[in-house]
């Protein structure tokens, strides 16, 4: 089945009937893909702060109404608590497992928020043949702990999470003028060059995903990353959390080029 | 004195201590100016969420601490209170007067939101050779209720409001590339061309600010106006409101060029 050529609202409805339980990864080529963080509405002022206050690794496309399970604005019809093929759940900070349907769970005094992924501003870098290495090597993109904390919102603070992709020199400035006109999936790189100007030890031993290749006359290239407001709210251990598992995104109806300024 | 080439510190100072009593237009060159927007906190996750839905119009450029009278971000050492020259107060939406100080009104329960200003994008337009028609006419700028809803939340809905500046046809694209880098002070225009098609019906009679003055070779491109949330917030004619008096700014340390992505 070529899921990559079927619509939104038709692999939505695969995913909610249990028939399509992969990683969403080149799913509806195209589509906008998202991040989801369900918080009870008494943490919900501080994370929509926390996120105005760092656009780049926290971009919402969309906060659900009050106790609301479809994203409305970006995905009409969907079940938030069912469109996702695996869920984590989340007691005290504490993970209380994976989930493919998260309905039982729900409350009324849920809200949901879609943050933009990396997937969206990877398309475009490859179609103007800037290869992404990790796609290439079939690997997880890697991921650092920086020192560059983010402003802190309410009970919400924490370092930024960057991913890097390393660039053949010749190709930087094209992947910034690129990212440049995508700020609502992490925008401009936040470091070109040297790890360790933003406090990374060691390139080759990232705090999530997997260890990078880095070839001869390519630079590390730092954008913000999505992990970064998941990190931020584990961290603080809210009484109730649902999230995505990691690579199993939310797939919306927005086109990537609908995202552009 | 020449407050053109003053440091935004010192001018809020002299506007703090009464010595400065003027519109902001003109004041620390290069630095951004801000819209004021003061609700008591339960009015503050709505109304954040209505900026979030509506960026274009709403650009966040900051949201206090609650009961701070200091944006510590974006203007360290300010007081919310006292550094706008002019202010105006309203209880359940009617206008109360207008303060130089509104340090008496101040309660532990407000939030104070900092919201982009066009003054930001019409200095880059004018150093593109752009000319600004109402300034070269010394006149406020045009602005227009259309028909473009926008995204309600919670208590907060309402038209988009949209300033209008005649461009020659061949700068329109420039004017268009010059502001997409702005997306904090209302980024591209929303509309270029024939008013009637986002339900304007007589160009030459704005529903706010100074009729237009259209040449032979112009046409009007539309942007998302600052007066939108504060039409939106009047609307739901909050307890307790205050806001700037329209003209008189809160200047930020931030420059214009900080705003770029």
């Amino acid at each position: 089945m070529d899921v990559y050529n079927q619509k939104p609202c038709a692999v939505r409805q695969m995913i909610r009937e249990g028939r399509l339980k992969k990683p969403t990864s080149g799913m509806c080529g195209g589509y906008a893909q998202g991040n989801l963080a369900v918080l009870p509405k008494e943490y919900a002022y501080d994370f929509l702060l926390f996120a105005q206050r760092n656009p780049k690794p926290c971009p919402i496309l969309e906060v659900s109404e009050l106790g609301s399970r479809e994203f409305a604005l970006t995905a009409a019809g969907s079940d938030i608590a069912k469109d996702i093929p695996l869920y984590r759940v989340y007691r005290d900070g504490v993970l209380q497992g994976e989930f493919e349907d998260v309905s039982e769970f729900w409350r009324d005094d849920l809200v949901s928020f879609l943050l933009g992924c990396s997937f969206s501003f990877e398309a475009p870098l490859l179609e103007a043949g800037i290869e992404i290495r990790h796609i290439t090597e079939n690997r997880n993109v890697p991921m650092y702990i920086t020192n560059i904390a983010c402003k802190s919102a309410g009970i919400f603070s924490g370092p930024t999470v960057v991913s890097m992709r390393p660039i053949p020199y010749e190709q930087v400035v094209k992947a910034v003028t690129i990212t440049e006109r995508l700020p609502q999936v992490h925008g401009t790189p936040i470091h070109i060059g040297d790890p360790a100007h933003i406090g990374i030890r060691d390139i080759n031993t990232p705090d999530f995903g997997d260890a990078p290749v880095i070839k001869a006359g390519e630079v590390p290239v730092f954008w913000a990353c999505g992990v970064t407001p998941q990190a931020v709210v584990m961290k603080v251990k809210p009484s109730f959390v649902i999230t995505h598992s990691p690579g199993y995104m939310f797939i919306t109806d927005i086109r990537n080029s609908d995202l552009l300024g």
